[in-house]
């Protein structure tokens, strides 16, 4: 049983928000069943047969639940085929992400392959090229999970300062799912890598071709050559049938519908790990290299598309937090912009490199509120401000902004965007 | 790192399976961009701009997963709004189930609830009646758990000898998600539980009304009142916008659409619990309130669903197991119907009251196999046998069947559902 560190509701608190049944009946106390107000004016879903077992092979969300979708911003690139959606993380609760709500990048499109068709290949500096068909994947030994896929240019709108209003398009570029797999590690060993290969390129099958670079002694620690993403096959727009899972690492590196794994001696310095993907600093030098996700967490409601509507008492704060370099112990939020911190609830499973959930529960005095969180990762590192990234990194880069957001919430519960110093 | 206790493929095995790229291409060694057979014959998704990001707000599976989907069984029942589906577990992997393929079970069909108009009341036995809304609800402190739900009825065609083949349909009523909501002991909590209160009934919003009763310490423990599953709203068909978690007991407890709790001070002997959901013994007596799932498991693939199609060499049997009375630490396989039982493997996260993964590697020289797999869980309650049970149990009841099941493989790789003595 969980201990609930912020303020949990009282009876007296509670009273003031639900209905009790004698106030909802004109006062007065009436036994169960004919007390029962859903009794006397009974909803249609209580006179009505519903949809059988046989009406939905493969289940979808209550037409009541339209607006939980994935949103992409249709200015923000030239065209949809090399775009962004975002995950409505506003809406969405726990730490599982549901597969058809999933952020999406792509360089080409989605790829639609069909299994039976699509190999893998291993050449380069190893002792026997290789192909697997997906069949050949299937008879080594798989692993389960849970991580996290952030995309580098998650927040990066923020970079400029607050831009964009609402956690799904400041945040959205996330998800988390338990992924099946085979070690990549199987694989290479499986081709044998001579002593000279120390890198691998990594390339997809899709139209783009995009491929990365990445560093053996990562690639022989923990990546999976994944199939599956929660039990099911993994969705056409996540790399269908096959992707690279790198844990806690950038999106980008994590090729999808991955159909190539060459081994060299250097990195290959491809298009999306020098022209992007990389850091443009101040001084116009570049960081690169940049794999890692740091400690990050935003308040996913109350926020700007999830007010607070309910006035004033108890109120539930919840959010997310997350660390390519390990777990989350610990997530603080202040509702006065910074000049108080209290220790949020973690809620639910603590996995290496997976997505965490907090809650903070308060009385709200209905007063205007400025809400942060802040993470604590596993490595004692502590998320920064956006002012003390600035500081260091300069403004031009659109990458690796893991600073602090700020939702300003207003006397009628409307949240906003908002930068305070 | 996983320590791959089975056999796991060497190079000399496997290289019979996938094929050397030398190989693939008449024996001739030639530098990668050249070599590549599919730059040779390029498919046809690295040709073609795929869907953009806009395409697929909300996304579903690949067309060539269009056969891993909810199943029913036309002849089992009398209309399909008063029946069940099944989860295609031999196409699953990992723990968690997505939400589109959890199996159904409805009595008066799926409730199409406008959450806005939903109530929850508590009533009988309290200090204060209460009828909460949606948003009541949301202002209490939330948990995050990962349970399975299982139908009393799973693999009760079995009782009577080896009668459906395929895992989906002898043990498919079972899904395992990530659960968000309210504990129940805090609701009641609200109310104020008179001390006469030792038992509650829960009761859901569909036109069947289907009801259930509760002892009391269970609802204190860990039951919830839940909102979400696997981070998004739950499913009409798995109760949205509301429905009760029973962790470790019987499915049909977890009354879904519930819309009221009464607290009485004994059990109130509903259908759902005299002449359903009690188990008939041989000599005519039954039992009952047999309200926790024992431990069981079931190996997923191979199996009549999923057959081995690569013929022999490295074998991957993959399966599931679960206890509603704790955690599975152990599961054992065996390729000749139980005369040597080896440890599997177990992948993924280990929770209370949740489904484990295993995973046995294997050589297989190409002869016939009797798979098993049998699960102890924490308690130390080790799975039995079919047999053993129907000496204590007869073969009357269709509820709470966990024995051990055997698939047979035949030369060819073929799965069927069979019985040893």
């Amino acid at each position: 049983m969980e201990h609930y560190k912020g303020l949990k509701p009282s009876r007296r608190n509670f009273l003031t928000g639900a209905a009790a049944v004698g106030g909802a009946l004109a006062g007065s106390r009436l036994s169960a069943q004919t007390a029962d107000p859903l009794i006397v004016n009974p909803q249609p879903w209580r006179q009505d047969l519903g949809a059988g077992v046989d009406a939905a092979p493969y289940g979808v969300p209550s037409k009541f639940e339209a607006d939980v979708i994935r949103r992409d911003v249709p200015w923000l690139t030239a065209d949809a085929v090399s775009s962004v959606n975002f995950t409505p993380l506003h809406a969405l609760d726990g730490i599982i992400t549901p597969n058809g709500l999933c952020f999406e990048r792509h360089h080409g499109g989605v790829a639609v392959i069909e299994p039976s068709e699509h190999r893998l290949m291993i050449n380069g500096l190893v002792d026997k090229e290789l192909v697997f068909t997906m069949e050949d994947l299937m008879r080594f030994p798989r692993e389960n999970h849970v991580y996290f896929l952030e995309c580098a240019a998650n927040s990066g709108m923020e970079w400029a300062g607050a831009q964009l209003n609402g956690c799904q398009f400041t945040h959205g570029m996330i998800h988390n799912v338990q992924y099946t797999g085979v070690p990549l590690r199987l694989l290479l060993e499986e081709a044998g890598v001579k002593t000279e290969g120390k890198w691998i390129m990594v390339e997809g099958a899709d139209a783009a071709g995009m491929n990365r670079s990445i560093p053996m002694e990562k690639a022989l620690d923990d990546c999976l050559v994944a199939f599956k993403m929660n039990g099911e096959a993994l969705r056409p727009e996540q790399g269908y049938p096959l992707r690279l899972v790198v844990p806690g690492w950038e999106g980008n590196m994590w090729v999808k519908w991955i159909r190539r794994i060459e081994v060299g001696d250097q990195p290959w310095h491809a298009r999306e790990e020098t022209s992007k993907y990389t850091d443009l600093l101040a001084n116009g030098v570049a960081r690169r290299f940049t794999w890692e996700m740091d400690a990050k967490s935003v308040i996913t409601s109350p926020s700007p598309q999830a007010p607070i509507t309910h006035g004033k008492g108890p109120l539930v704060i919840t959010g997310v937090a997350w660390s390519g370099r390990g777990t989350i112990p610990q997530v603080d939020v202040t509702t006065d912009g910074g000049m108080n911190w209290h220790k949020a609830r973690m809620s639910g499973p603590s996995f290496d490199k997976s997505m965490h959930r907090f809650y903070y529960e308060m009385d709200w005095d209905g007063a205007p509120l400025l809400l942060q969180s802040r993470a604590h990762d596993s490595t004692g590192y502590v998320q920064p401000t956006k002012d003390a990234l600035r500081k260091i990194r300069g403004e031009n880069s659109i990458y690796h902004n893991n600073g602090i957001q700020t939702w300003a919430i207003d006397a009628d519960g409307k949240a906003e965007n908002v930068e305070i110093s």
